[in-house]
């Protein structure tokens, strides 16, 4: 028997950039995996049909497996939005509001985002982060971090729930002021990491964290005055914007011990943010998306 | 006698974007000014002569006078790097230390910039502001803002010093965030002004200035959730922005009357934000750079 013979789920982590689909065995066991440059972003026209068929066409025929989706193909700009569902939040709720779309004569069901719509609680959303962090399979109470272009801190509560969350946007204003600012003048990207100018940044941004838009000017100043090299420059500004990240978490949640999920890299940077902090974390297994979709598809009776 | 006969000086005003020459007459009233976008950024391989040629090439030709730039042309990037000035700086101090480039068989006058460089008080730099602020002349101890793509926030000393300033990236962050970011795919820029969705962005960007990687987020959310229209959200994310530099800058500064010196619409931002924080403010006369250009030149000797 060939392995693909013993998949049960096509599971796709479809997010801005990419699509990342898996077949999964038993208990969210990944037989395969294939990765495509095909998110949502880089889709005209809402095409993700063609898309998926280019990327499994040969699963779709040669198995009839229940599909699942998480990530931004659920949002505005994806294949259609699935609306979000209110956080606090379970798997099992959000297991009960999965949205079909067609895919020839079989369906795909898009797993919802969540959203905290409160005067007093503030404003925001997810998608594809809470089914990350079921895969993680966390105790209640326990606070996760992943990190990446949009930053979640989340803690979640009894049953599985994820009780609240708040969202930073640390990675894209990296990105923008590395390639579009004034900053990016400076540097030069793509170097060696440099601990050093990183540390340093987590410092200055820790202290001023309370004034995030001047802190990242010091990264101006830095290269003009030859502090840091145009080669350190990008870690400095990295260290100024996860340092002030973590410095606000810390003052609205001093005592926490999170879960760090995500890429390992990124998940170094933030452990030397918190250790500066004094704040002790953990990592989680790295490849929690497709654990997590099984557990949804399995909630929402999709599974055989 | 043409107006131009009674010329004394030529200002040139060269930031990052514009060159905006100025042929000025006694006490730094301008008699004709020219703009055209040859700024800083706008300029391949340093080519600045065949550009002021280009724009005042008959002044050049029909008048001998003296010649005075400030602004970003004296930077890493512009005609030559003029070394910065020490804050805090007066102007006579700045005035001594002009930097000439040669233009044909005449020379041009570059004023430094200022510079902080101190581990008690921060790292920051401007070039350009401190000339505008020369030219509103005002009293010791006063505080002014210069909203920009950089917007500045000094203090005066005593013989007109600048005594110290710091940077805010906002203008350059709402450009990012609009164009490049997430935030802009819900957005119709250039859209007409929209108090309501700004003074709830002010609010919200006051509230959690200290943590501004997040509250910039609700800009994602208010769109997704149609809180505001996509005409409305810019204004909002406008809001936010301003909302928290002036929040930060309360917190450090609790007790200031500040000066606005800049373009009418941008200080009318920051004056509502400012009065949400009940800071009373005043106006700088529209254009003080020129008259600034005017004082660091005589008192630099080179007015006849």
């Amino acid at each position: 028997m060939l392995a693909e013979q013993s998949g049960q789920l096509i599971a796709l982590d479809w997010g801005t950039s990419n699509l990342r689909a898996s077949l999964l065995a038993d208990s969210g066991r990944v037989l395969q995996t294939r990765s495509t440059p095909g998110g949502v972003m880089q889709v005209s026209d809402r095409k993700f049909e063609p898309v998926l068929r280019a990327t499994i066409g040969d699963w779709l025929d040669g198995f009839n497996l229940p599909m699942i989706a998480s990530g931004m193909i659920g949002s505005r700009q994806g294949w259609v939005e699935v609306p979000y569902v209110d956080c606090p939040a379970s798997l099992g709720e959000v297991a009960n509001k999965l949205v079909s779309v067609p895919v020839g004569e079989r369906s795909l069901k898009i797993v919802p985002g969540l959203r905290i719509q409160s005067p007093a609680r503030g404003w925001d959303v997810m998608r594809g982060e809470e089914t990350q962090v079921w895969g993680a399979d966390l105790a209640p109470g326990t606070w996760a971090i992943l990190p990446g272009t949009h930053s979640k801190w989340l803690q979640t509560g009894e049953e599985g729930r994820i009780q609240k969350f708040s969202t930073h946007m640390t990675g894209e204003l990296f990105g923008l002021l590395t390639k579009h600012s004034i900053l990016g003048r400076l540097m030069q990207l793509e170097s060696d990491f440099s601990a050093e100018a990183f540390d340093a940044g987590v410092r200055h941004g820790s202290a001023e964290h309370a004034q995030l838009a001047h802190a990242i000017f010091a990264a101006r100043t830095a290269g003009l005055m030859n502090d840091w090299s145009s080669a350190q420059l990008p870690d400095f500004l990295s260290g100024i914007l996860i340092g002030a990240e973590v410095a606000s978490m810390r003052n609205i949640e001093p005592d926490i011990h999170p879960v760090l999920i995500g890429d390992d890299a990124l998940c170094q940077r933030y452990e030397r943010a918190l250790t500066f902090h004094h704040i002790h974390s953990m990592r989680a297994a790295e490849s929690t998306t497709s654990i997590g979709q099984w557990r949804v598809a399995h909630a929402a009776g999709l599974l055989k």
